[in-house]
């Protein structure tokens, strides 16, 4: 395949440590529910589902936020469960609820049954991948993404969202030899789920480790950062000459980056919890050195102030990282503008506007 | 007042970093819905707050964890909203659901009506400290509690529990003055609910910051740690000539340990994703000097599993902390077993038994 080339290469430079001219940003979830637009193609998709399987409505949402606003990055418009769906447990999203499985993985007989999934059955993803890298037409990158084999885990043993993720933790400590056997299934189908997206044109890869923080320290370590590093010592790191960044954002693991900087990725995503700074001083590395780029982290809710508030805020998430790397000669610490989680439906369009240009201006003065 | 001496001071000679010859030992919500007898004297009381106003009931349910298991302290069965319930805000529990009240704070009006409730309302509340004290007969320690500013905060935004926060975040966000005016009267009217707690019986207290976690970086400090700091700095640290312990705990506060190392308390409590080992060399101190007691931390998901597993999981905690300051002649650093969080409903009480016995057997063998 060959794409139209890439206009603007901002996020890619942050993701690889490169100086930029302005801090790039994008942000989870920016093809989503809070946009009347994405209100109007799922209605004619008919749900959650008919929407990310059909390639040419998936195409028309991923790009529905870049028509409104200067975002330096695109993502897939799909859902972290896909993988376990295509495991044959049953995916819905009933209006208005989190997502549902048919089936749960909780004893010895389910697990036994579970295995890597054929990758055809995820082909309306890469079809949708291809479709969109086409019709970017190289203004911006666009970004793959999965659940962590943690995270995947989660749902699968739960059937669903949990607040107390019960079900899950009693498999891990009372049968901790079936827990790791879903995990390696997991991260085996996850590494073969990536690495056909960047086949298909993702030029960047995110995994979702969004149920990591809910463990305890050790089992964090043992149960979701080692399957997250078996995912990503899987994956192609270079595609037709182009470094393909690999992202790893643990919601909750603020406390564990140390350890993360050992994942063999490029970027480490933080929630709103964590300060930037302190980060940096953790993973961001030297001039020249290895470290990763961080990205994040700008508390969601922040959006529902006024434009002044917004722009406040977001000025005190890339002062928290200080000034990025600026030699072009050299790599350094790098930083990435996202919020701390996903968008909320609830945010009202204008906000992200103002977001966008607070950041943009704002990271290009700190560098005048 | 005069209550009968006190038999078991290992929990409060551990608050105080003093040595004991095994971890103490108590449960967050251990008087609770996972007992049957709790279940019979709630159906007797009629509701949730039925059991909590009334002083015999109360009194019941706080000593029935301590007729099954050999527990470390006694806490007082109320809830964390007693206090937005006597500023008249209608606090109730409908069955199977969490909190809600009649009324909330949005807006300038509403918080113009905030003011720290008369303690006469609460007296439900202190007579039920002194009504379990007494019935104690010096067992062990009785600890007193609150809802922390911030966390009382939130649920009188939001009228209820919340997954995202985003009245009382939006209200912070946009309206920083009022938020502060909130928080103020709540943390005088906390100080003036504990110490009136103290005066009736109360041999230590605790403040829970159960969503302190939920905020950014420099939200937790500008809006929860400053408030919990103005509630310490208000408390006799002193009755009877007997110190008065006083423990915070923030569920999800594990980044910001550091900065609480400076609040006026003796005690930090942490959840399960904090390592006790680099948490006590942050803030437990040396011999001599001053620190922190730590609380904490275990899953409260191990007790789904079998006994042995349950053991595994204690032991790797408390070995975690390592051993604790073991010299009676100074003070050192001291650990509290605990949960990282309040015991499930659903836990099956056989596995409470399993590991109190683990807790209290290891911990001997590790001074040994």
């Amino acid at each position: 395949m060959s794409f139209a080339p890439l206009q603007n290469d901002t996020f890619l430079r942050a993701c690889l440590r490169q100086a930029t001219d302005h801090t790039p940003l994008w942000l989870m979830r920016q093809a989503g529910r809070y946009l009347p637009e994405y209100g109007a193609t799922r209605a004619k998709a008919g749900s959650f589902m008919g929407l990310a399987t059909n390639v040419d409505y998936a195409t028309e949402v991923t790009l529905q936020p870049l028509e409104r606003y200067p975002l330096d990055a695109a993502i897939l418009f799909s859902d972290i469960l896909t993988v376990p769906d295509a495991m044959g447990l049953g995916l819905s999203f009933a209006m208005g609820e989190g997502p549902k499985f048919a089936t749960h993985v909780r004893d010895e007989a389910a697990v036994a049954e579970l295995a890597v999934p054929d990758m055809n059955k995820l082909r309306y993803v890469f079809d949708a991948v291809t479709s969109i890298r086409k019709a970017l037409h190289g203004r911006v990158p666009l970004i793959g993404f999965s659940g962590s084999p943690w995270t995947l885990a989660c749902y699968m043993v739960e059937g669903g969202g949990s607040d107390d993720y019960r079900a899950v933790k009693t498999l891990m400590y009372s049968r901790p030899d079936l827990m790791h056997r879903i995990l390696s299934i997991n991260a085996d189908a996850v590494a073969a789920y990536l690495n056909a997206q960047i086949d298909a044109g993702a030029q960047a890869v995110m995994v979702f480790d969004s149920w990591g923080g809910v463990l305890a320290d050790g089992a964090f370590q043992t149960f979701s950062m080692a399957y997250t590093h078996r995912v990503l010592e899987q994956l192609q790191t270079e595609k037709d000459g182009q470094r393909i960044p690999r992202i790893v954002f643990t919601k909750g693991g603020g406390l564990w980056l140390n350890e993360m900087n050992s994942l063999p990725c490029e970027v480490l995503g933080v929630d709103w919890t964590v300060n930037l700074g302190r980060a940096r001083l953790v993973v961001g590395g030297d001039v020249g050195g290895a470290g990763k780029a961080l990205q994040g982290n700008l508390d969601p809710n922040v959006l529902f102030a006024s434009p002044q508030h917004i722009e406040t805020e977001a000025v005190r998430v890339l002062d928290s990282f200080g000034l990025p790397h600026t030699d072009r000669a050299t790599t350094g610490p790098t930083h990435i503008f996202n919020l701390g989680h996903g968008i909320s439906q609830y945010t009202p369009p204008d906000s992200v506007a103002a977001l966008v240009a607070a950041v943009h201006s704002h990271s290009r003065r700190m560098r005048a």
